[in-house]
């Protein structure tokens, strides 16, 4: 029985970039400290995180004003989401595989 | 919504890791050549995760001779089998809040 595991992507090998993925799948957008909050992780950590899912076109980063203050808010992207899907699905099948 | 990352292990955050353990998950034992063919890996990547995972406790090894010729198999060991199982189940509740 061949255990698949090319279906996993290496860019989401962390458990902190799992973290972000999912956060962003199931919301329209996160900005840092909501997705720092729900992930319970350190500042270097999820900014060291956002900028390589971002440089693997997985994340997006929408910047504007709020009056006078700068807000960037993170966004998952159309190949962010379908990578993630298909990782996830890997995953289930590997999980499957256990029981 | 929090998203739990912490019960993910951080000594199964690669692919080749994920698929070592579950490999040995559902096998008594394997050997080298067994794991290397059922994961399509490379000798060296195999060897050095096997190593990371021996270090964690995670992996046994076992070595005896087959005639003259030296053998050496792998088992989960019971904190192996335990840590994944934790990992696998946060895994799960990730992959199902997705849904």
């Amino acid at each position: 029985m061949k255990i698949s595991i090319n279906g996993l992507h290496k860019a989401f090998e962390s458990r902190i970039r799992l973290g972000i993925m999912s956060a962003l799948a199931v919301n329209d957008h996160l900005d840092f400290n909501s997705l720092k909050d729900l992930l319970d992780v350190t500042d270097g950590n999820l900014a060291s995180h956002l900028k390589g899912l971002e440089k693997e076109g997985f994340v997006g980063v929408k910047k504007r004003f709020i009056g006078r203050k700068p807000n960037t808010k993170y966004v998952i992207t159309e190949n962010g989401r379908e990578a993630f899907d298909d990782h996830l699905s890997t995953l289930e099948k590997l999980i499957n595989s256990q029981k």
